[in-house]
């Protein structure tokens, strides 16, 4: 069981900040200046070339792929790390595209992160031939799977609202129909136990930097099921994922299994800080996390709704439909949300009216949460965000 | 002028090693370390997500790119940084292949860098439509250049020899072809003072780990010519590239100029490590650079030659077509860099037979490059590199 009072001390918060953000930038763990700079004077500092054999740099994004796979209910040996969430989005799309020929249709659906909507649709543009994204509202997915889709790509917790779709029936479903999926977990990965492979996920992506706190522009990762790891042929076909990088061969033959997804030089720095923060999330129980995320979202939705008739609930009350955050809808809730970091409760705004929150039993505990929602109660029944400088956006919101 | 014993002083070297091989990872500043952890406790951990505003991360792409710009002879605000060199390769291919609508070839030589060639394979393969990748001898590729190429895509500098392709000639005549041309600066950046306006390339792509010395995994730069800027429309089009990545439209259009070709979010901690580098390398006089980078090579090419027969020169004697790297030929070329290594010379082994040196002003003087010559002179005439262990290879070599 883990003490989820104990893992809070390993979190360098802020005096006087309730962070709600997790989900968005992870908080930084204590260890992971020590770690990082670890790396950067003993390692790189002093082996120099050498530490790519000598501090393990080559086999990083396997070994470290091996700790997220818990996490996501992954194989071991079929998570590699590396590059950005979008890149590891358009290659596992341009796999499955190759992997089912006679169909032109990826679906997605208008709860998706745009980045992703954004890739399939240059990989479309690049393809020609009729490729095609077409896009549904969240709730219509599992409808709109028929003979033409190639591909099913979605995110299971949708950024805005928090809702989750059901992996296991959409997978199902669209294998049913002769389609492949795609999950991208940014908000699954680090909020509850994702399952991939009993879900039969063909492809799953997600990044590291919100709830596995590996720091901004930490890397992403990429499952691929172990029925199709030597099947893929990367579109991306970089020298890392190259069946022996340093014969320098001039024509590619793709790696085994998942390294073949690999493209560049692996970004060390980003992965040791991660690392510090995978130290701390290889002792963390999922399913006591899972117990304590929804205590802590249904006490925000009950404090909030209580005092606050003006905001709308965005996420889903059943807990088998909802993430780890909750979201309120409110045409000013980008004021709002300003008022709110003011008073030293941050989360975010996404466009056009979502208030939103994430909670992380690993640092935020009932205290912050009964803390929080008295701000916003005050907040709001005291109209504090009518302010024009809460109005005034910045250019990252 | 820029004073070399200077520069020295700011990196910190190991004791008693003299490392040729900034080429293919630079040494460590002894900025790095406190300004990386700067950016992870005062940044990361003090601002959280408002860092992604306050402490300018979200900029940083752009700003860190201007800074590549002096070094590369780009137009200030047309580079920018992101991803591994292979993700901004194929970026570059992409959009020149769409600029070229009615032709096929993308024309590379053999002495380019493997992934390089991956990438362009893989992408003609996502293409079809007869798309293909043409590779011929590096003293071939201007007689090559015919109207069938769509993008000539070269390495400036053989990264096994050093040999240097003409830039502006090439260019010109891809131009007059009627195709584009993209130079990868892996191993020029830094190098010598590059001129990409003034050579004509349309797009330039390169990495900052080996003479920009940002650290294993540094994040990769992409310049692109300004009368391109607005036309290009990226292959690999991710919410960082979009025009207004935080209104989280459901459609993609693309940034104004090469912020367009930005993806996902930017690795922040890599990116410091940079700045630190670029702390130096702002105050560098390229010309003074390029003199010494020439007295270093010719020393060293005067001292292997007049004591070891056995090795053969690869790299060209004229100034001109030479990078700063030396290289020699050696069957047993992979032990030999053992036995170096065992005796504290660090340079790298190229297969099948190449010695690779690599020479930078910055942190390596005459007394370094005799010390060297002597070591390897003794290693070369009493075959201290004939040893089973010296010819066992590991992963990385």
């Amino acid at each position: 069981m883990t003490d989820f009072t104990a893992t809070k001390a390993l979190f360098d918060l802020p005096e006087g900040i309730i962070y709600l953000d997790g989900n968005s930038l992870g908080p930084l763990p204590r260890a992971t200046a020590a770690r990082v700079a670890q790396t950067i004077t003993a390692e790189w500092g002093q082996m120099l070339i050498t530490g790519w054999n000598k501090a393990g740099w080559m086999d990083k994004p396997m070994h470290v792929g091996d700790r997220i796979a818990r996490l996501i209910g992954a194989e071991t040996g079929h998570v590699v790390m590396g590059d950005t969430l979008s890149i590891k989005v358009y290659q596992a799309l341009a796999s499955c595209l190759e992997m089912t020929p006679t169909r032109r249709v990826i679906l997605s659906d208008t709860g998706n992160f745009p980045s992703d909507l954004y890739m399939a649709e240059g990989l479309c543009r690049t393809l020609g031939q009729g490729y095609q994204l077409k896009t549904v509202a969240p709730e219509d997915v599992l409808e709109a799977i028929d003979d033409s889709v190639a591909v099913l790509m979605i995110t299971e917790v949708d950024y805005r609202t928090g809702r989750r779709h059901n992996m296991a029936e959409l997978t199902a479903r669209a294998h049913e129909k002769g389609a492949l999926a795609i999950w991208d977990l940014a908000h699954s990965a680090g909020a509850f136990q994702v399952e991939v492979a009993a879900g039969g996920a063909d492809f799953a992506v997600g990044c590291t930097y919100k709830y596995l706190n590996s720091g901004p522009g930490g890397p992403a990762f990429i499952y691929v099921a172990p029925r199709h790891a030597d099947r893929a042929i990367p579109a991306l076909s970089g020298w890392q994922g190259h069946e022996a990088p340093f014969a320098f061969d001039l024509s590619y033959r793709p790696a085994t299994g998942a390294e073949r997804l690999r493209v560049g030089t692996p970004p060390i720095l980003q992965l040791a800080a991660l690392e510090a923060s995978l130290d701390i999330w290889d002792a963390v129980d999922m399913t006591a996390l899972r117990k304590a995320s929804l205590a802590l979202t249904d006490r925000f939705i009950t404090g909030i709704e209580a005092a606050c008739p003006t905001l709308s609930l965005a996420t889903p009350r059943d807990h088998d439909a909802r993430g780890s955050q909750v979201s309120f809808r409110h045409p000013e809730g980008y004021a709002i949300m300003q008022a709110m970091i003011a008073r030293g409760v941050i989360g975010d705004f996404r466009a056009p009216d979502i208030i939103r929150c994430g909670f992380t039993p690993l640092f935020i505990d009932a205290g912050d949460v009964d803390r929080a929602v008295e701000i916003i109660v005050d907040i709001m029944q005291n109209n504090l965000w009518d302010r024009p400088d809460y109005k005034t956006r910045a250019k990252v919101t």
